[in-house]
């Protein structure tokens, strides 16, 4: 069963074109991305797979028009991996926000575009662009089965004293604000994936996931279900990321607004954009960069590592405390896959809970699984890769499957 | 030696006379408060030990007026418990904050009197009430030696990667925006009382103090110094407290001003004054309340109190992994000295890291101090009194003798 999957941003459009063979056996045929929509120098970058990638530029008004763009590329005489559009059975959407209607992923029905839209005041800049790549594909491919991938669901189960915030208990009743949580989709994928590799029941274990990329959050999974999640209301709550503060003391946020005289986007851009480890290094968002500067003895580097380390630690404890322990520590995302030094670091710190690190498993590896942790360790840590546009292809094989 | 211990508040002082027999022997020999200073009808409420308590009300125009009925109580003739005002060697101030000058207490002289000032800023309601008693002692009893005491020394040992907020440096140097935490005096009080009273060498030792009052924090004590502590640059952040959010994501604060169209004092209040236990139980900021509210079977109360717990576990659970465990977790302040529900509630989660709670032990426990695990238990947990004013009398006593 061929799946398109679709990652529709404001101005972009991240796809996969993925073979399902079956729930276990995947083949990427094609992946891409169409930049830029709504400039008059809009891009179009396609892999095929085993043939070289290509681009277009060109002006890309709409989303229609780049998903259409997408679509001829697919099928393109030289660039094209399929023989026809028909050969696609559904489109999986990632979706940004699914409030507290989706508990899972769901097929695309008429009810379904309508709470996705109710949600647009959850996630302003996401829901929007994602129902417009719904929109287009009815268009483009009538017909075709569409299904939604949440980065919320997956966290629908925490209970209410953990999503709650201590705030008048009103706004939770009036504005639905509560924890939410993000990246749902990669938690629960590498979380499953780390189990069959170590044999540990999903279902019956307490684990941590660390996604650790550019956007960042720990989740508390126990007995299959999210406990706690770092990320809350907003994408800024938790870990500190590249230019995400994450947590910081309220009273500093009102603080700053006064002395600097910052209006609501003010505050917004300062935590969300000039914060996180790009804010205390003042040299780049980018880990790898601050690594650098830190190997060459940068200070205010070696600081933002610290912290970085530090604030991953702090909420690993807080969720092993939760769960009263924890069987198995995943790293995943771009940097829990590729950063030794941060995985030693912070796994290290639990040698008291049970983890017998395995320094020499650990060195080198980047991209890949990997068990990090000594045979008899009572806590396994693992590096596990994460793939969301392959659950989001998961997903909709298995939900299409069921309509027949 | 005689000493006056002061807590001088914008309306209220309050106030103890205490003789230092020794550095471990004390007796306490009156007691009081001064509030409504400014009103009408202000009130001293004077409490002479073994004698009745007695109070006055008229118009207490200022702290200096103030302060001179309290001296006036502690000569009077029925009332009083000194002979001559001459018998009081020093007085103790309690002084909310010392920004990064001052890591311990010291006699107060014009440049200390100075820096004091200097820490307004970050303590706007509380650091002048405190200088006004400083000054007013200087009038009232010239010559007598003055000690200021600060809420923030004890955390002054903490590092900067775990002081620093990941926002824009630039902050922490122009504002000197960080982490400074409170409660310092009762912290680690409370943490050498109960190592004493367990044999633990509180220099080589990893302490979790859980100081639980209308105000709340929790510190991490590694040997002997404050490595983490939850209140931050102010006292909002952290754990759930009477009418204070704690941490919240600083995502829903902007929200909730858009919406609610909240200025900056609106935010605050709301944050400061509305949130916390009241807040999510619409019934009352006072934890009694809200348990017997649970009690009756209220929903919000029982939400509200699962919160209070859950917000407490996650913290001592960081607290022991940025440590890499702990030895001891102690509970104080008039929820923690008080409240056996929460620390079995509390103490229990961590089974995993060694704790042996003994239900038996801790039931009924109020307002003493008792080791609360069994014999063998690898952490021990102890329900500790604190008492602030002895703290500042016995660094009083303890900086005015070297004067000699």
């Amino acid at each position: 069963m061929v799946i398109l999957v679709l990652n529709c941003g404001s101005s972009s459009i991240k796809y996969q074109l993925i073979d399902m063979i079956s729930d276990k056996s995947s083949n990427l045929l094609a992946k891409g991305m169409v930049e830029r929509i709504g400039l008059n120098d809009g891009i179009l970058a396609h892999k095929p797979n085993g043939k070289d990638k290509f681009e277009v530029t060109k002006s890309i008004p709409d989303h229609t028009i780049g998903i259409n763009m997408i679509l001829e590329a697919l099928v393109d005489k030289d660039h094209g991996v399929i023989g026809s559009l028909t050969d696609i059975s559904a489109v999986g959407h990632r979706v940004a926000h699914g409030g507290e209607f989706f508990t899972e992923s769901v097929l695309i029905t008429d009810k379904v575009k309508e709470e996705i839209e109710k949600c647009i005041e959850l996630a302003p800049l996401h829901n929007p662009a994602n129902l417009k790549g719904v929109l287009s594909m009815e268009n483009l491919l009538p017909g075709v089965s569409q299904v939604a991938v949440f980065d919320t669901s997956f966290h629908q189960s925490m209970p209410p004293h953990s999503y709650l915030y201590a705030i008048p208990y009103k706004f939770y009743e009036k504005y639905k604000v509560r924890r939410y949580g993000f990246h749902g989709t990669s938690h629960k994928f590498v979380a499953q994936k780390a189990c069959k590799l170590v044999d540990i029941d999903f279902d019956n274990s307490k684990i941590i996931t660390c996604h650790l990329g550019n956007g960042a959050s720990i989740t508390a999974i126990q007995n299959g279900k999210s406990l706690d999640t770092s990320m809350g209301f907003t994408p800024v709550d938790g870990l500190i990321m590249g230019t995400r503060s994450g947590t910081v003391d309220p009273g500093v946020l009102l603080y700053l607004a006064d002395k600097e005289n910052l209006n609501l986007k003010g505050v917004n851009d300062l935590i969300n954009k000039q914060s996180g480890v790009q804010g205390i290094s003042g040299i780049s968002s980018d880990m790898r960069d601050i690594e650098c500067a830190a190997a060459n003895g940068n200070e205010r580097a070696i600081l933002a590592l610290d912290m970085y380390y530090y604030r991953v630690t702090k909420f690993i404890g807080a969720y092993a405390a939760v769960m009263g322990g924890v069987d198995l520590i995943v790293f995943t995302g771009g940097i829990g896959e590729n950063d030794p030094v941060l995985r030693e670091k912070v796994s290290t710190m639990f040698a008291f809970m049970g983890v017998d690190f395995d320094a020499e498993a650990n060195k080198g590896v980047r991209g890949k699984d990997k068990l990090l942790t000594k045979p008899n360790s009572r806590v396994k840590v693992m590096a596990i890769t994460t793939d969301e546009e392959l659950v989001i292809a998961t997903d909709t094989r298995s939900i299409v499957s069921k309509l027949k």
